[in-house]
């Protein structure tokens, strides 16, 4: 019988087992290897033989006994129907349904993270505090404004706001924003602009033209999950360089460059995703170095770059450049709001380009009426002005958050107290798990992101949590942190037998936003 | 000095010659294997010696001398210059320009089509007329309903309509895209639609998932160029099966997946873009009928569907195929307007579930409030009545391109009389090209498309063109089609001398739309 009933099991498929037990007798059958009468071995047997569970094999039975293929006769045991035979002319009616996963290719292994469609329900949540999600405040939107020049440009040239556009985004809109990049140190002309749907685009259009499967990347550790997630479907092995309380480890870093001569360095150089980290401008300049020297490009996305607290902000290591060895990304995801899905690259013309052939494939060009607007928008100088509005309320924001952390945090716990961005990192007291504190925080309804989501290696920073205070309002993330204190006070008497480590399934996801 | 001055060069490359020539020197020099005062083989002899254009070696040194690496000197020659040494500590401020291209991917390779960009322009080129850009008629868009529901819902919703939204999309308009199949036959629900960034992106996500570099696809002959761009950029190998005047070749189709166990059939089985036709339901159930029998799915891009001129369209593929064997594509880019991006997938929910795993790393949403808008635009009945209009009017533009065609098309021309959709397919006079004739055209102010852009080999169909009767007024249709036809006249009077091939670069990415 085992010549005929050849069932290999492969543990490490995406395909569960009793669907591998499945497929192949199901092959046997309609390839007829297994003729209709044959008797198929008792569940209890085949389990043993294969080294499953006799309810994995009772599960492929019923399925295959659903299509009509197999019958279970009392005193006979389990048989091959007849009136099997091969799909024939006339299979369109009657056809096995098509089996899609055996049809993904490799690229669709790599892409298997969880779906965030559910878990922004939680955003809405109205009795859960979200410290999780990296969303701006709704309350700060600029609706009215973006609602005027919509209506203003319908009105106006309807047509045009409703065609196709250049692939690589607006003129008007590129332009805006090769002036206010030139502001700020930067040399780039509209040509040098891409604009994409959102920095999520950037990002993957890069690691897209860039990346082959096996290259090294290096990452900050932590670093944002969503770029994490893109580079290794892209096929990255991700390195990560540590951050530490001053910044990132530049004799690392060079390690590493030399170690695996990486393909890029993905950084976020001012208010760091998830450590509120800025880059020093003597550290900028020694990672400038690092890539030349390993002619290693970096990749900088700077999409926290205009909140900032203090009088100024840093210039971007793509102003600092002096050889074209960075890429920029940045958005109107986090300054203005999300849903539009506008944000740009820029860099050398040569990589612009090529990066714009790709998105041409992929979707043609970002919505025509987002960028018009936005266009508008930035030239009538509201930007401007609002950014100086959210910069002002995200920083009572911040300075809510950390009031409450001085006011309820336990000994042992410790923060950094970000300059700018929409993040605080927390280290929490020994022995307790970020994991484990957000389950009970879930009772008191209140979310943050625990720390393994930031780190490249899934495991690291169970110790950290990532505090988000740009959703809420002041008082909630007050409130907020309490109520996570209480919970870590809580851990910290129940001891460290309590904090086992299980993980809390499905809200890391929100670090996407 | 042939052992020092090694230089090989790749013809197959796309990096010009003179900037492999300038690279490798470049390299030799910064490594100091050319070292300081090295005297160049003249231009000459270097040109000779590699088999190329002395002009090649010239540009080659001139950017050499332009980086301060070599000196031409009256008598001595050119020299390697002197303090050339490798990048050190503070390369930063005076490193070499980073070389992008050389850190490029395979995938990069594969995406080396010209931009649409410039050529958009011609869209709205006054005197032109545009017989060649597959894009609606801009006095039809349906602006100042979208204009109001837009105000509307803005005013109402403002915060929603700004946020992130599911990556697989809005259920409201998911919900109404399944209600709309489902009445034309599909079993479908919500859970398997996917929202789109256009039916492009929907491909690009298929084919992402799908295809392996390698893989070989089935296209129909002629096809439409943007699916076989996406499809050839994934690392498929494009193999046609022909369209003659029946439909297409069901003999050559089983042909094909019997040769070649092919990973998709890429098809559109409504109207087809550029041949206007539409398969047969005998010629669908033997598709779907092959597709089972050879496990081989089908992509059904549906874009044309609802432009129909006879009193009701055909049941798609989709609503045909019993065994979920069809993943369908449709967009709103061609029954409304394009600049919105917004389409749609629909199939089996674990293909729609990887192919939103995908698109969320990709872009994470479509833009929210466009899709909002148009879940409204559609719920209030509106795209229904729109869709009637658009119908009429393109019958008539459609009657009017067919009686130009009849009135003065010369003998030995033959075309389609299409049912549905944008396009007709003209048959050119022999020894007429579509490309000389288009080269004509240009000067007579009149645009189509040349027929080899719809060709998998790229070089078939040269004695045919694309007439896009979508875009412009029945009259000037007709003064277009006039035109068209009295160059064809010109160039068979001249004879098949003056019609020497020379493509006609930079048209046919209009096909693309």
């Amino acid at each position: 019988m085992r010549d005929i009933l050849d069932i290999r099991l492969d543990r490490d498929s995406r395909t569960p087992l009793y669907l591998q037990i499945r497929n192949t007798i199901r092959d046997l059958i309609t390839e007829q290897l297994l003729p209709a009468g044959f008797r198929l071995p008792p569940e209890r047997r085949l389990a043993a033989q294969l080294g499953v569970n006799r309810s994995t094999v009772v599960k492929a039975f019923d399925e295959l006994a659903a299509e009509g293929l197999i019958q279970s006769q009392v005193g006979r045991g389990t048989l091959v129907t007849s009136g099997n035979k091969l799909p024939g002319r006339d299979a369109w009616k009657t056809s096995l349904p098509m089996r899609w996963t055996h049809l993904f290719n490799r690229q669709a292994a790599r892409v298997n993270d969880p779906l965030i469609s559910d878990l922004l329900a939680q955003l809405t949540e109205g009795d859960t505090i979200n410290l999780a999600a990296g969303v701006p405040a709704a309350e700060l939107y600029p609706t009215a404004d973006f609602a005027k020049i919509c209506a203003q440009m319908l009105d106006s040239q309807p047509h045009e706001l409703l065609e196709y556009s250049a692939p690589q985004g607006l003129i008007e809109l590129r332009s805006y924003l090769a002036r206010h990049m030139r502001e700020r140190g930067a040399a780039i002309g509209p040509d040098g602009v891409l604009i994409t749907s959102g920095s999520q685009q950037g990002l993957e259009l890069i690691a897209r033209i860039m990346v082959e499967p096996g290259d090294t990347v290096i990452v900050e550790e932590p670093s944002y999950p969503g770029a994490m997630q893109v580079l290794r479907a892209a096929g990255a092995r991700l390195v990560g360089v540590p951050l530490d309380g001053n910044g990132i480890r530049i004799d690392i870093l060079e390690q590493l460059m030399h170690r695996y001569r990486p393909k890029l360095f993905y950084t976020m150089s001012s208010f760091q995703n998830p450590s509120g980290n800025i880059m020093s401008e003597e550290d900028c300049r020694a990672v400038l170095d690092l890539a030349y020297r390993y002619h290693v490009p970096v990749v900088e996305d700077d999409a926290y770059c205009e909140i900032y607290f203090g009088s100024s902000r840093r210039r971007a290591l793509f102003a600092m450049d002096g050889c074209g060895a960075v890429l920029y990304l940045n958005t109107f995801s986090k300054m203005m709001f999300p849903g539009l899905r506008i944000g740009w690259a820029a860099g050398p013309v040569e990589v612009i380009r090529q990066m714009t052939m790709l998105r041409q494939l992929a979707d043609i060009n970002s919505g025509t009426l987002p960028q018009a607007i936005l266009a508008e928008y930035c030239k009538r100088g509201l930007l401007v002005n609002h950014l100086d509005m959210i910069r002002s309320q995200y920083r009572q924001h911040r300075d809510a958050a950390l009031q409450a952390l001085r006011d309820f945090a336990p000994p042992g716990m410790s923060w950094n107290d970000p300059e700018g961005g929409f993040y605080i990192w927390c280290h929490l007291p020994p022995g307790v798990g970020g994991e484990t504190l957000l389950r009970i925080c879930r009772n008191t309804r209140v979310g943050f992101v625990p720390g393994e989501a930031f780190f490249a290696d899934g495991s690291s920073g169970s110790n950290c949590i990532r505090i988000s205070y740009s959703r809420c309002h002041p008082n909630a993330i007050r409130t907020g942190v309490e109520r996570i204190c209480a919970a870590v006070r809580k851990l910290m008497k129940e001891g460290s037998s309590q904090t086992v480590k299980q993980p809390a399934e499905g809200l890391a996801p929100l670090a996407l936003l």
